[in-house]
């Protein structure tokens, strides 16, 4: 029996569910398989209506899904509305990236003579891959979910998904389910084209099934491990698309302390405590030069810390591993504990609605001179922490770059004299990342057709992204055809057909 | 101390060489990665200009490298002359890709108002990963090994290349890598951005060295999960690119085997003895309908394999396995022996240069009702072997289809009368294969824009390909700027570059 609790009071909710059981995790993988070959039977027009309605299906349940994710997660029904609105969203773009078909990447190249002699004629696009498993994740229970962004592009490319429920928020999970299924079905989708599984052993059954073609997964390194060995168990390899852990160091320059050392300060307390730290793009490292201007920042950073309130956490793992590591830190002498807020926890927390048995986290800035930081220093602390790195030069920021693990995101926050500089410092970030951020902050993913969510392992352990347009190519897979009839090749790559970007005999042609 | 044996005769080649030491194998890794730093600084323009030097200096030395080749390989000369012509002609494709700069993925979405809220202005093309190993296949002594796609798609990318020669062309190899690595030198290419090992060991050391990014891999299903092996153990997982093994079904329908089976019997022989039978791409099993007119066209295939001469293989390991598969299938029982070529293998072989001693394989022809298959029959035998499947109905041919592997290719040579027959076959085999042959055959893969080169496990591993230009994609990552200063971008994605396609808020723009 599976429930979940409330992480504002530790209480357990009413909900309960059987974990799904080996033979129902192979049902639903089969039949994910059965709507695969009726897939290929409906055209890219239809898929993005499918598309269109999962979107809207989302929408017109948005207060009932809100309500149980907040009593879930904790995050509250103003963030729950905006993920809402944000899965709905990616839903409406995989459908406009469908209809509008330059994913498939078409490729004519025409037959004859070339340099090698007589060539005959190759036709390529992308296809579908098959059933997909996707793990939801604890920190986003719509947009990283049953209804995230893995879901939406495996299924605009053409693959049907069999979802893998978030331990923490079960019944999010099967409302989320529900709402999509109906629509899928309502709008004539086959029966399979969604299929969702419970509990930690259907997971792995999920992952080790031979029919299953890729793995898409948002979490933490060892969960991601754990998937990774049951892969490589596998008689036949398969695609595993991880987000993983990221620390996304954020480098103040002097110039920019020097200029708005109060103002980064308020942003940065703004993004590394957002949704109570648990972003994959929470800054966890802050770079911060030494002397007055620094030291200013940090004074404010500080203070706003000290001031905060304590705030709930996901669930009772991920409060424990928060403590731990943070007493460890502290307790090791390795770090300095500047500040802990959560002073006026009891009170605050009262009045969003939490009780001392729910999971809290005291918002905590940590101190430390670059030069002494090392992987211990840097884990990733899942919830509202940073590290305070101080720096005399650039080449302190570099020593500490070194000992830590590569990331997401990185940012720089710098004054436009300054440009040399950060040419410099970008250099030697972006090896690093997979997104450099300017003047800002990592965490708030733009969803849009330039975005990605990917990084050096363990970042992510691909070169592809689950955010972003381009996600859709982690569930496709090149097929050619070899001097095919035109009655055989699909539409897109027929001669008379013009609706989309080709590339013909090398050179690329808009619709 | 290592050495290559000249298969014609079975007489180890003067050459020796020693393995690289583990030692050694880092130095290279670490002179790849310097590199890879200082190929950061040059543009797209300066390394479309490498690949076409390596080009110009593999056609320099043409003469001596098919010399060499010839003598490890036995290919031939005229084989061998045509492979360093395709060899030239990658680097040269890569060349042209690399200036087009479609392979970027630029896309810019500038900031502002979206459905989701106020946006940041994102950026982001692809930039390449690091130091790829290359490992050299055995029946590809140019294309794919030193000199090959693997190397000419990394070049193109960006990255250093480090090589580890194949075991059975060691001397072809080291020449390749003199010639391509003096050319690189004196067109101003960093030290290191070229490499190579030697021997089975620094093979090992190369994949599980931590500054290895990527694995290209031509070869056999063992020896590519070997390498999958030492990857899993990594601390850091990187991606592997195998193309491993491959049966290469080809069909000829009713129609077909009426209209045109004594021309189809000389092509399939032509293709499956090509090279001594040696390419993956090589049709292992053949669908011939029962009846008069496929009797005819089985008939046909025996008699030219009856009187063909025996062939020679590249290397003793290579033809023990030949020898091994067809006795333990005809053995068993399991499959009938038709034909066996070599009864001239003497006369033919000695005008040919091989001797008794040398690596011989007789053309095989192998008789099975297709209903009769099992995995164990369609055991890929690298060399001039082809089963052939009789059947009644296509329902004969899918159960013979779900009990083999999946491919590189399947074929189909049928008659326009049978079109919807065809789309019936096409439908079930598009998922088993990377590239579907119309009324042709599958060897003689065209280097081109649309071509690919992979297919479901295990054909290979990926969602990638060797062959054609899309093989860059598999050494590249993205990397996105967020609101960044134009100083800080590539050229490529400032506003006023118009030199490369680009998605611009969503919309492809040509150059």
């Amino acid at each position: 029996m599976l429930t979940t609790t409330d992480p504002r009071t530790g209480t357990v909710t009413d909900t309960v569910l059987d974990a799904t059981a080996p033979e129902q995790t192979d049902a639903v993988v089969r039949a994910a398989q059965a709507a695969f070959d009726e897939l290929a039977t409906r055209d890219r027009g239809w898929r993005a209506g499918l598309l269109d309605a999962l979107a809207d299906a989302l929408d017109a349940d948005r207060a009932a899904l809100v309500e149980v994710a907040d009593r879930e997660t904790g995050l509250g029904p103003a963030r729950l509305d905006g993920e809402v609105s944000r899965a709905a969203f990616q839903f409406r773009l995989f459908a406009e990236a469908v209809r509008e078909g330059g994913y498939l990447e078409a490729a004519i190249d025409h037959g004859g003579q070339t340099a090698l002699g007589p060539a005959p004629e190759i036709r390529r696009l992308l296809v579908p891959i098959g059933p997909v498993a996707v793990f939801g994740s604890s920190n986003f229970p719509f947009a990283f979910s049953v209804a995230g962004g893995d879901t939406a592009s495996a299924l605009a490319g053409g693959n049907p998904v069999v979802l893998k429920a978030h331990s923490s928020h079960l019944e999010t999970s099967a409302r989320s389910f529900a709402v999509l299924s109906a629509a899928a079905s309502a709008y004539g989708a086959p029966d399979g084209v969604l299929g969702i599984v419970y509990g930690t052993g259907a997971g792995g059954a999920l992952v080790s099934h031979p029919l299953v073609r890729a793995v898409g997964f948002t979490g933490s390194l060892g969960g991601g491990q754990a998937l990774m060995d049951l892969i490589a168990r596998r008689d036949e390899p398969i695609p595993f698309y991880g987000e993983l852990s990221s620390l996304n160091p954020l480098v103040i320059t002097p110039g920019a302390a020097a200029a708005r050392g109060g103002e980064i300060a308020d942003g940065l307390f703004g993004s590394f405590t957002l949704g109570s730290g648990q972003f994959c793009t929470k800054p966890g490292i802050a770079f911060v030069p030494n002397g007055a201007d620094g030291d200013a920042l940090v004074a404010h950073l500080v203070e706003r810390t000290t001031d905060a309130a304590a705030s709930v956490l996901l669930n009772a793992r991920i409060a424990t591993s928060f403590d731990e590591i943070r007493d460890r830190l502290v307790a090791d002498g390795a770090v300095e504990l500047l500040a802990r807020g959560g002073s006026g926890a009891d009170a605050a927390g009262a009045a969003a609605g939490f009780t001392a048995a729910g999971f809290t986290a005291a918002p905590t800035v940590l101190g430390v001179a670059a030069r002494d930081i090392t992987a211990e220093v840097a884990e990733e602390a899942f919830g509202p922490l940073v590290v305070v790195a101080r720096y005399d030069t650039d080449a302190d920021i570099f020593v500490a770059l070194d000992a830590v693990p590569d990331s997401l995101t990185a940012t720089v926050h710098s004054e436009p004299a300054e440009a040399d500089a950060v040419n410099a410092l970008v250099a030697r970030l972006a090896p690093r990342v997979g997104r450099l951020v300017f003047d800002g902050y990592p965490t708030g993913v733009r969803v849009s057709w330039a975005q990605h969510h990917g990084g050096p392992w363990p970042a992510t352990n691909s070169q592809h992204t689950s955010v972003g347009v381009s996600a859709i190519r982690r569930f496709l897979r090149p097929l050619a055809y070899q001097d095919a009839p035109e009655s055989v090749l699909p539409a897109e790559l027929r001669d008379d057909f013009r609706g989309i970007p080709r590339r013909v005999d090398g050179v690329l042609q808009l619709a």
